[in-house]
């Protein structure tokens, strides 16, 4: 590691005495000492590393006089925006200088000619949401961690559970103000509908995990809110026969907003993380629906077409959640899974890979498979209408040596069962650190080539980030 | 000139020796005097040049040996589908290798439990979307010029007339193989309906008009067909008045499919060169609205709001047409605009800016503005819905000296006013050789830069569609 160190400048007094001139002094706080712990970690466990300065800026200007001083003498730079992240995207591996976003939390503008929203990249997701709701509007990625901030859903692509019908996060980046590593102001983009000119610059940004520069602000694309909407909960005797019927849905041209899975076990953590019964708990597995429209009518025949469907495959039931009250209560049952499985166990991580939605019972016969080869607990949920599984392999009482052994076998074979499946490393957690070895796995020699090249062109000095996506070093660390 | 050609190897007779060893005879052709003369152009007036060599591989192989071969000599390589493009993206500007993908023409797989097709570069649009539609299924994406390849589709990132509701061709790419200039063969994305895994190369390659490699095969997303169309043809007194209606049917939050403007003189330019009558031809400006659904009720109650809006704003009458026959007359005679502008006068010129969608009518009432203030015709139709229009400047009986002269001061002027009002300098048509130097206008130095270092990422010998997006020269050519 030291190689890799002696790249960055450490920061000393004079660097200090700089910084501390761009920002209010309640802004910036230096040294581990008066740095909050959550800055040195994201959600992935087992990992920390503390910056050496943490610097909150309000603007764009801002950003700029922090990344062109830090450029200039090669300091590193990591944008953290509610740490919310999975894989140790926001950890600064390198320490340096912290960008948090948390103060560039400014809904900006509504645009309801243009349906756009103008806002800075630290609001965050349920605020946005309910602003633009509020306005008879809709953004549609609804990932399960509404507290995560926008500029973090930028920053991973976060696709979420509507992804079926409405697609990911980058479907809805219009535009971005977006300030490089040498402090240039740019704008990709912008209120427009259609673009051609030159290579897609905010795509390049979109799920490039703070690797390029930093976003500071965001125009995003707007719906009309639909009018109803309406979830199916449907039992199956076990998740196989659950999963299956999926394909045949999507078949059915019946293309529900959000279909997602979910175990028994992990409804019963659910309700007892939340203190809140779940309208059924008595099957192995369910499949979770929603449908959503501007036409009662058309609602009612997709839905009654795919129960017909669900029932055909071997449903054991169709529960219709058809008020707004029992539909939240569904679904922010479904948005604690994760919470719930994490207070269950002792210790947990996490593969988010995504296949083809007709893989992803075979998908989960492996992961069974697997939990009885090595004989460890395995949890998953996901989202089955568009092959994006949640697979969580839990440490219980397993000592540390055993555990590390066993979840690296366990993911190595997963991810590789992904990879002959035509799947992808990750469908919305992104890379962060922790599955970069994977991502080597699944683009190679060639692929990594280009991910470093592309770094290089916007950050030539890497100072972005380092230690992640195009970075030509691992940073081993040691919590 | 004489540097940029330095750069390069002329192609020798052991280089042809080579190349013919790649594909069978009957799919090489050498030098100027056994080259048609369509591949020495686009349909971009007055810019030829053409290949040394003609190729037409049938697989990535084939692509991979030839692209291997052209990297290692420095032999120039341009890519070409069906040579439809506006702005001379596919011209050779420095000769050397034309690879054709009009062999590479076949349809190889439809995944209904995936909602994918799976399709080669050089199938067509128009053949693309009556084999999906004899399945009932949909591909959104419905440029004016059906018998553009797809592979040329993807190269521009075209868009079309229902991007107001569906969104652009980069929408609808899932994942594609990808022949790197030095003849690695990669795969980008997948039948994965999520993905956050590295930088998204996909979409660095949607748009980027052949300059970073070569697209061999692609994954399409698409849609259940839609079971109802209806369009609105709208009549109104002038065209301004016309145009400031789309945002209020925005704001309204019934979305049509498409909104289109076209202007009286259009239409009878586009009657004389189809021979057919349109639905009416009295008036100064008209918008031609489409919507689609799977329910009957729900496109009434839409187009019913959006018609009394129109009535509210000035419409002059409403004429509704509901039969396939007479929507696909309405709609053939638009794509014929192109076509029928161009044979009304002697040379053309065309600007395909896209601005918020709001200020479409202040872009129009500026064109008209120039046309006073130059003595000179200018038509325009376009995507009203979006904020794209394509408006063309017509030559007529001008001398080509006049003709040079204000051409470049109005379009300067054009895409000045552009930029002011937060558009951009292509929305659908690309870049290619003709509008370069507007794309620096748009992106500055720093942007440049940033094209530069992607390009160079991807094809660091440059032999790509040299003089296009990422190169650092300006080919000068005179036909």
């Amino acid at each position: 590691m030291s190689n890799i160190m002696n790249k960055y400048k450490k920061i000393d007094t004079s660097d200090i005495e700089f910084l501390k001139s761009i920002v209010d002094e309640d802004r910036i706080h230096i040294g581990q000492e008066n740095i909050h712990h959550d800055y040195s970690r994201d959600e992935l466990a087992g990992i920390e590393r503390y910056p050496d300065v943490l610097m909150h800026p309000v603007n764009a200007e801002e950003i700029s006089k922090i990344l062109k001083y830090a450029n200039e003498k090669l300091i590193p730079v990591t944008t953290r925006g509610q740490g919310t992240g999975l894989v140790g995207g926001a950890v600064p591996l390198c320490g340096g200088i912290m960008i948090s976003t948390e103060k560039m939390n400014k809904i900006l503008e509504i645009d309801e000619e243009n349906l756009t929203v103008t806002v800075e990249p630290g609001v965050l997701l349920m605020e946005l949401t309910a602003f633009v709701e509020s306005n008879d509007l809709f953004y549609p990625p609804d990932p399960g961690e509404k507290s995560a901030s926008i500029g973090g859903n930028i920053s991973t692509n976060a696709g979420g559970m509507r992804a079926v019908k409405y697609g990911v996060t980058r479907d809805y980046v219009r535009g971005m103000e977006f300030v490089l590593p040498d402090g240039e102001i740019m704008n990709f983009g912008g209120k427009i509908v259609k673009n051609s000119s030159g290579y897609s610059l905010k795509d390049f940004v979109v799920g490039s995990e703070g690797t390029l520069g930093v976003v500071s602000k965001l125009i995003l694309k707007l719906l009309p809110k639909p009018k109803y909407k309406l979830s199916l909960l449907i039992p199956f005797k076990d998740l196989t026969s659950a999963i299956k019927t999926v394909p045949e849905v999507i078949k059915s041209k019946n293309i529900p907003t959000a279909i997602e899975f979910m175990q028994g076990n992990v409804i019963l953590a659910a309700e007892e993380f939340l203190g809140k019964k779940f309208p059924d708990n008595s099957s192995d597995a369910y499949l979770l629906l929603q449908f959503d429209g501007n036409s009662k009518d058309e609602i009612e025949a997709a839905y009654e077409k795919v129960a017909e469907i669900c029932l055909n495959c071997g449903a054991l039931d169709v529960l219709i959640s058809d008020t707004d009250e029992r539909h939240d209560s569904i679904w922010s049952a479904r948005g604690a899974f994760l919470e719930a499985i994490k207070a269950s166990t002792t210790q947990m991580d996490e593969c988010d890979v995504v296949v083809p939605r007709n893989r992803v019972a075979d998908f989960i016969i492996y992961t069974n498979e697997l939990q009885k080869e090595f004989d460890l607990r395995i949890s998953s949920f996901g989202h089955a209408g568009d092959g994006n599984l949640h697979v969580y392999i839990l440490r219980d009482e397993m000592d540390e040596e055993t555990w590390n052994k066993k979840a690296a076998c366990v993911f190595e074979k997963m991810y590789g069962k992904a990879f002959e499946m035509g799947g992808a490393v990750s469908g919305e957690h992104g890379v962060g650190f922790a599955k970069l070895p994977y991502l080597e796995e699944e683009f190679g020699e060639a692929g990594m080539k280009l991910f470093r090249g592309i770094k290089l062109a916007f950050d030539p000095n890497e100072i972005m980030n380092p230690g992640k996506i195009g970075s030509n070093f691992r940073v081993k660390l040691y919590s």
